[in-house]
C-alpha cells in the first residue's frame, strides 16, 4: 500500500486561530484513494521548518501534500522551501502571471506589487489551475514520488484536490458506503447486523453516532470488492431498511422535503422546546417553499392556547409536555394552516424544569394527517442536544410516516 | 520565549474519522500561556512513529504535549514510546490501579482484563488525575523540559489541561481581549480605530469575520501590559461601544436575553426566510422562557395573511419582501401574542427567487414596540449564510434597541 503524508503550513494554525479541516479532508480522501497516511504535520511559515519536514517525509512516503503558504507575501514560503530541498530553481512563469493578474482585476482595482511571487514555479512542476482564488497549485514528480502544493483556504484546496483524484488513485483504492439511521440505537443496530457485519473480513466496519446525524455505519472495502460490498448493503437493508434515512451525504431534512414533494403533501409544524429548530432545518433545504407552509413557535403556554387552541383544561390536567397537548397542538395547527400534515413537539430541554415523572429530556412528538401518531422520548444530553434530538426525531418520524404511505 | 510542540496520536486522526480539535485548543492555550508552538504532528498508534517524533521534538522545545494513546488496549502505545525514548522503565502503580478499577466499577459491571496498562507509570512521572474518564495523564521533567501525556477525548483532555495551566504559565504569558461586533463591517471598524490600533506596537491586533459571530477584534499583549490593553479597550469602546455586542465568549443571543430580562420585556418573533432560526437561537439560551413568548414561522404568504393579518393588498403591491410587509407582520404578531417587543424578518435566501430590484440576499427586518424600526439589507452568501446573517442582524438590531432604552 502506498504511503502519504501531509504538511499543513501556517502560523494561524499554530496559534489556534483556525481549525485544521484540510487535514481531515485530505486524510479521508487519501484513505479512499488507497494511501496509508503515516503523518500529518503543522509547521509555521518559515523556511527551515518547512524544509526539514519535507526532507524527512520525502524519505518515507510516496505522496507528499503541502497546504498553505502559496500567497503573494514574503511570509508565503512553501514554494521556496520545496525548491530548496529538491535543489531546483524557482522561475517566473510569465503566462501564469498574466492569468493571475487578469483574475485579480475582476475583483480588485489594484494589483498587489508582490503578486509575481504567485507566478513562481518550481522547475519541472506542473501548474494546477485554481478556479476559485489566485494562488495556483503545483505538482512535481521526484524519483517516482509525487509532491503536491495546494493553497490553504478549503474552498480553493478542495476543488483543486478533487480535480487530481483520478490521477492519484492507486490499485488499493477503496469503495465506501455510509448508511445513516436515526431511530435505532448503535448497539441495537450492531446486534441486528452482527451476522452480516462480523462474519467476514473483506469489509471494514465502523460505526459513529452523534445527536445531529444519528448512527452511521461506514463500510469500506477495496474497490475490487465493490460487488461484495453492494451485496452486503442489500442484506443490511433487508434487515434495517425501514430505519435507514440516508446514504452517504444525504441529510435527513433533504430526504423529508423530497418525500413531501413526491407525495404532494404540505407540512406545518408547531414547536415548543425546539423553538423553531425543526422549521429552520426544513427551510434550509432549497425549494422547501413548495411543501413547507410554516408554523407556530408556541413556546409559552399562552401561545399554545391562544394560537393553537390547546385547552386550558389539558394544560392543567396533563401539562404542556404531554400526549394530549401535542395532539391538540397539531389539531389546532391544521385548522390554522390547512397543511396536509402537521407535526408538533413539546418537551423539557433543561437545564431546569424537570420533575420525577417528567425529567429533563422528556419530549412528546405528534404527527397528524388523518390520525395521530404520538411518541414519547427520554433524550439525554445538554439543552442544545435535547433540542436537536427532538427536531431530528420529529423529522425521522415524519420520514417513516411518509414512507409508510408507499406501502398502503 | 519558550517553545512548545504537540503530538496528537491516533489512527482515527490519520484516517480522517475525527477533526483534530485538541490541536486547536492546545495551540490557543499555549499561546496565551506564553509559548510559541513550533510544530503540531499527528502520527499513528505505532511505537516507532511516536518515538521518532518525541526524540526529534525534545531537542527543539521546552514543553512537549502528547495526546491520545493512553487507553488500555495493545494499540495504546504513548506511555511505552515515551518511556523507551527517555530510557525509563514503566512500572505498575498499584494504588492507581485500584483507583481506576473503582472508577470503572461505577459504570460497568465488568473490568477489562487489560486495564492494568492504564496504571503503568513512567519512572519519575507525576500522575495527573482524570476526573472524567479512566485514563490518567502523566507529567515528567526531562533535563528542564516538560513532557505531558494527556488522554485523547476532548472532554477528558480539556479539564486535565486546565488544571495544569497555573503551573505552565511563563513570564511571557499573554493577556487577551476579544471584542465582538455584528453591525459594522471589518474594514469600517479598522478604519475607525486605526489611530488606536496601529499607532502602537505593544498590542497585537487580529481581526476575524464570519456570518455567525460577526467581526471579532482580538487584542493580545503580554500580561505585564494588561493595564495598557485595558486602557486601549476603553478608547476603542469610546469610539465603537454602541456597536459592540459582546466580549470574549459572550454570544449575541445570551446578551439579548439578558437585556430583555433586565428591561422586563417580553419578545415574540415572526419569521419568513429565516424559518425559525431566530426563535431557535433565542430558545437555546437557558431561561429564555422568562422573556420569550414564541412566534410564527410565516413561510408561506397564506400564513402571513391568515395568522399575522398581512393585507392581500400589501403583498400584491409591495411583495412579501418589503418594508410594508415586515411592519404588518410585527403589528399582527403583537395583536396575536401581546408581547412587548415584536421582531419580524422577510427576505430572499435563494438560490432562486431574486429579481433585479430585490436580488437574492434582500432582507427586511422590523422591530416594533411603540414605533417601527425597519431596516433593509443586502446580504451575501449561500442560503444558509443569508438566513444566519438575517437572524443575527435581527438580534443585533434588537440589542441596539434595548440598549437605546438605557439612554432614554
Amino acid at each position: 500500500m502506498k504511503k502519504a503524508a501531509i504538511i499543513t503550513i501556517g502560523s494561524e494554525l499554530l496559534e489556534g486561530l483556525i481549525l485544521n479541516k484540510n487535514a481531515q479532508f485530505l486524510c479521508q480522501e487519501l484513505k479512499n484513494l488507497g494511501y496509508r497516511v503515516v503523518k500529518v504535520s503543522t509547521v509555521g511559515d518559515d523556511l527551515i521548518s518547512i524544509s526539514e519536514e519535507v526532507k524527512t517525509l520525502l524519505l518515507k512516503v510516496d505522496l507528499l501534500i503541502l497546504t498553505g503558504g502559496l500567497g503573494p507575501t514574503q511570509d508565503d514560503l512553501t514554494r521556496d522551501a520545496v525548491a530548496k530541498v529538491l535543489n531546483r530553481s524557482l522561475k517566473l512563469n510569465e503566462e501564469l502571471l498574466s492569468k493571475i493578474k487578469e483574475k485579480i482585476k475582476k475583483y480588485h482595482s489594484e494589483i498587489p506589487q508582490n503578486i509575481e511571487r504567485q507566478a513562481l514555479v518550481i522547475d519541472g512542476a506542473e501548474v494546477l489551475d485554481n478556479p476559485v482564488g489566485s494562488a495556483p497549485g503545483q505538482l512535481l514528480t521526484v524519483d517516482g514520488k509525487i509532491v503536491i502544493l495546494l493553497p490553504g483556504p478549503p474552498r480553493e484546496l478542495i476543488p483543486m484536490f478533487n480535480a487530481l483524484k483520478d490521477r492519484l488513485r492507486t490499485p488499493d483504492a477503496l469503495y465506501q458506503v455510509v448508511l445513516k439511521y436515526y431511530s435505532i440505537p448503535e448497539a441495537v443496530l450492531e446486534d441486528l447486523l452482527k451476522d452480516i457485519l462480523y462474519s467476514q473480513n473483506i469489509v471494514e466496519v465502523a460505526t459513529m453516532a452523534d445527536h445531529v446525524e444519528g448512527v452511521r455505519l461506514r463500510l469500506t472495502t477495496h474497490m475490487k470488492n465493490k460487488e461484495y460490498l453492494d451485496e452486503m448493503v442489500k442484506k443490511i437493508l433487508d434487515k434495517t431498511g425501514e430505519h435507514l434515512y440516508g446514504v452517504n451525504d444525504e441529510k435527513m431534512e433533504e430526504v423529508v422535503v423530497r418525500l413531501l414533494k413526491d407525495r404532494k403533501k404540505t407540512l406545518a409544524v408547531a414547536e415548543s422546546c425546539t423553538g423553531g429548530m425543526l422549521s429552520s432545518l426544513v427551510v434550509n433545504v432549497p425549494g422547501a417553499s413548495e411543501v413547507f407552509i410554516g408554523g407556530v413557535v408556541a413556546y409559552s403556554n399562552d401561545l399554545k392556547k391562544h394560537i393553537l387552541g390547546v385547552r386550558e383544561d389539558t394544560l392543567k390536567k396533563h401539562g404542556a409536555v404531554s400526549e394530549e397537548c401535542v395532539q391538540e397542538m397539531t389539531e389546532g395547527l391544521k385548522k390554522l394552516t390547512g397543511a396536509d400534515i402537521c407535526v408538533s413537539i413539546s418537551g423539557i430541554a433543561g437545564p431546569s424544569g424537570g420533575t420525577p415523572e417528567k425529567p429533563v429530556g422528556t419530549v412528546f412528538i405528534d404527527i397528524f394527517e388523518h390520525e395521530h401518531i404520538t411518541m414519547r422520548y427520554n433524550f439525554t444530553g445538554d439543552r442544545n442536544m435535547i433540542r436537536t434530538r427532538s427536531a431530528m426525531m420529529a423529522l425521522e418520524n415524519l420520514r417513516k410516516y411518509l414512507k409508510g404511505r408507499e406501502r398502503v
